[in-house]
């Protein structure tokens, strides 16, 4: 008896409560599950893309480097510092768009003094460099040299023609183009608010499960809902969900740090010097004797 | 007694009306939650590309002074006056396009005469700028005056060649696309109708939000809905998730304000006309003494 | 009793259909919504960028104008003649391109008599261009015109070579991409079939709004519900937001029509051959004296 | 009584019932419903983005034909043969490519006699043509002899130098690269499965409607509920909606078959060979008499 | 009486239990739905514009043999060896990537030797190619050679000038980025994380509908729910779609595999070899005699 008596003093209130709670226990599961969804897609669309871009502008001195070893004459010492000259002042801008860019090179090179130990600058040349009284950035001050010193080469003959000089300045100007793009997306990130509000939704997200599903599973023991009550499975997937799609985010988001999967800026500084070095000093006009292919006639 | 015979009047209806009141505000909860999200997404995406496609076509004078330090000669007056005029032509035109499309800009160059104070412009070109009789915007003319004065230099041999002229009228052509790019978003913005469309949609949702949940949340004191109710922590959450969201757009819309986030025009300008003056100038054909570097053989 | 009575008779068969009402008609409420945000979203984008594309794409005669001013020479009457025909040559591609895509401007210009009396073409080559059978569009024939003068005028001497004359060849192109590029937009649209299934998407939605919350409001006076019912709040700002959204669509579509928010196709063939005529005649070879600037030294 | 014992005895069951089935039909009506939208927005969107880019990757010879009028000199029979020739090479190309992409010009070329015979190849060219042994695909052919056709008039002084020579060269290669988008696009379409799931979830789903609409609207009458009952107008409605998004994609996916809305790419060859030759034949040199126009001074 | 009793006594709990678990089984079934849906949704797009990518950038020398056929002069045995060695190096280049890149083509040539058996490499270039000490990877060797072969050429008047020289070198520059694109597609995938997040998520909501369903379809017989229980249509039909979503990514993200559908490397390989020998080759300056087209006047 005592059992029917509150069950009728209470089962309306008790029915209303339950539909109450549960439809609103599914809205705002809802609530707030769609936005993250859509937001975090439309924000990993946007991060994956501006990755992708600084992997394309990853300055190579390779195109520069076949019109060098082709277009500046002369197998004499002078041809061969001319051409290791123009090589070095594209390396050493890319070194030090690199140095403002990556942490990684950033400690690898903390002063100009390394720079010049590894072989990028003269002690002249940096005389020269830290001359220039300029408040802004310098990284451009190599290039000067580099379109100087091929007009002089022209001058002297070295560059046969106004063609090949141009070409080779166009060549260099792509290779500008590649170190300011990867500047100007270190320098102007994502905004920081649209950053802000996606990593705040999905923590709060999180927070709001934790308690919302608390208040959903008390110890009454409803049966078969104790799939997720004790192992809050579908929970568990969730986070794993939403926080791996934010990892892919915030991984991407500065692809020069020191992680694993970050870009290498390191080796390929090395490699750029090591291979331009070689293909316009060792490699130029040293051409394997040419004979006829297995397909001749 | 009296309670039993209220309810006995009263349940069915109650009934009814409670399942019907829950249902309706689940529904108009989600009606309008789904499309703000999803245009909003769209929105964004939409203000971000032509944000970042702004900074992309920032002008920038390096490109251009490479060319003119490489190519048009002369280290006497006459040659330092050519280099220096062309690139002042150039910083000019950019000048002129910031002040129509940036208020700081505009704030700090409020006439011609500032402009000229500046050093941008003397003032016997500012008398022929004005001369010429055109209703049209006027930022093409130091232009011109740069392309002919290049046709100039090379009948005076002080470019050497056709094809040295030709790749500094394409690399000042290319500047121009720049600033003739920052000018078009200036003036063609996001259709209006579009931002309040998204404008309105976000704030009649709030409004919605502020109305609906004040029904939805009576002083009947439902047990385990009190979360929401005395403080509407996820109607906090979704205000702040939006209006962040919105925030973003709003801040991007627009990016050459005086907002701290903004591109800091101002800056720009200067920067360019010093490095660039720098480098047609004190740094044409002065050239570090080339010594072999460390790796030579 | 009578109530009672009537009551319990009912109630089993009246809770069953209000349940089963609501339940339904959420679900079509939603139904019908989602898609229509969808396909509006993926829809509007295609139209906002169509419509961006058309305006990147308008043609400006700035590039041009510049290489023939500098490298069209003569200041005597020929040489402005021949710079002057250049130009209008270009103008009235654009303006034959225009007559195509944009009412306004083929009202302007509905005949060949008014392109000709507005002076885009002289009465001569009017003859030549009607000569010239062919049952296609025409407007490639100034352009074939424009190509044999430049390559005259480098056989007279007045282009100085042939890298002169291919710059200027190149520019001429990349307008005639422009002016084909337009009519492209305007030639082959947005797929009907696409348009249609999305306008008649969002107008069967309001119509099932009409009707469905009709049936939903009764006029049992629900409590609680009264906000909706006599003011239709949310099915109005669904109604506004939708409609808004469609509105952006289908102002977008045809950028080139009398509205405020089109391009003025006219007002941009005034100001292009009033700039270029300008920069080609008035401006060549008119320099400012040249005198140093308040930085030097 | 007989009603009140079976509705007693059953009326736990039905409620049970009747929640859990409407419950049920609505999941599953969304369950369907939302992947098909998204999928299908993603599915559109990647194919009218497709048929644009081959809109836009059409060859047209205008480009070419505006350098060889101009650059390729002499009005003697000579001239005029090796303009004519190097034109037809180049529609020869675009037709050979046509064949292969476009059901439609395949029917009205299905041999290459038919080529022959509408002039667009010599018997002596198709001679040599078919004398080359490869297995693969020939359209290469014709343009190979363009280019060296071009490299033997530069050495017989009909292209004044290597300037003519390399614009002429590069607007082919322009032409060509057109000319291979297209033919990539015939050849690598979008993947099969991405289709097929595309077009089985649509049709799945309306067989889910007409199964799962069956078991929700029994015989028994429920008031309120007829509107969608006898005349199903919502899963019309969502019918004409997805099976029409569908349609645009079909119509799209193939854009050169004989449908009305394909491009006519039968039209497209005769245009260009009608316009070119006529640009590169009668309108050479043919210019009209320069007049001054009526804004002189 | 007895199944009165055990009902008096448990249908509250039951209602509430029932009502609860349809609300939550419709809410997880939800929650894991829409995410999986939309981070498909982005993911394949993001796995389709990849692939789509890298069919545009495979490196095809049909520009640049048109180049060499017409500006690498000469029908004697030095100047075919000239022009087949320099398009042997072309193909070589690309053959080192691809062995990179695919695993059907490293099968086919898993060492040096089998390059060298193939004929692309003379076994003196293997040599010298083998002595160029490099920790890197050294596809662009050949390159060198082709760039220092062809200012070789120009010097011994077998390429006429400069122009000719750099669009080749121009040409060749492109090729290479081709290969480079490639390669870099390669190098840097798809961040893991992501693949994994997407992979996971799809098979973790198969894993719960598994589980999920069987929760719900105990063997109580409810009536109007079979067609989902003994045949899980719905299940399967999303199974069916989901997976086949994800196959369309897995089939594409690494399109050079061994697949019927993935690009044919070696088919490719073989291909441009052929076809650039023949055209620079046998068919340099063999030229179709030239005779009137059908529409002389």
């Amino acid at each position: 008896r005592w059992r029917g008596s509150i069950y009728k003093l209470l089962y309306r209130e008790f029915t209303v409560f339950v539909v109450l709670y549960t439809v609103l226990s599914a809205v705002y599961r809802y609530a707030e599950q769609i936005p993250v969804t859509f937001v975090l897609g439309f924000y990993v669309t946007l991060v994956v893309n501006r990755w992708w871009n600084q992997f394309v502008n990853l300055p190579w001195p390779d195109r520069l480097m076949f019109h060098i070893s082709s277009c500046v004459q002369g197998k004499d010492e002078y041809g061969r510092l001319l051409r290791r000259t123009l090589v070095r002042y594209v390396n050493l801008t890319s070194l030090l768009i690199f140095r403002s860019v990556s942490t990684a090179v950033c400690k690898r090179f903390p002063t100009m003094d390394h720079v010049v130990e590894a072989g990028f600058m003269t002690p002249e040349e940096r005389k020269v460099y830290e001359n220039i009284r300029s408040p802004h950035l310098k990284y451009w001050i190599p290039l000067v040299w580099f379109s100087n010193l091929v007009a002089k080469a022209r001058q002297e003959g070295r560059i046969q023609d106004s063609i090949d000089l141009q070409s080779i300045l166009n060549e260099m100007n792509r290779f500008r183009t590649w170190c300011a793009t990867l500047f100007g997306y270190d320098w102007v990130g994502i905004p920081l608010v649209y950053t802000q509000v996606v990593t705040l939704a999905v923590y709060t997200f999180f927070f709001a499960c934790l308690i919302g599903r608390q208040f959903l599973d008390p110890t009454r023991g409803y049966p078969g809902h104790d799939l997720d009550l004790y192992v809050p499975v579908f929970t568990l997937l969730q986070f794993f969900f939403y926080a791996g799609w934010l990892k892919v985010a915030e991984q991407l988001i500065n692809p020069f740090g020191e992680d694993d999967d970050d870009f290498e800026a390191n080796w390929i500084i090395d490699r750029n010097l090591q291979v331009s070095l070689l293909a316009v000093d060792e490699m130029h006009m040293n051409l394997p004797h040419m004979t006829k292919d297995i397909y001749w006639n």
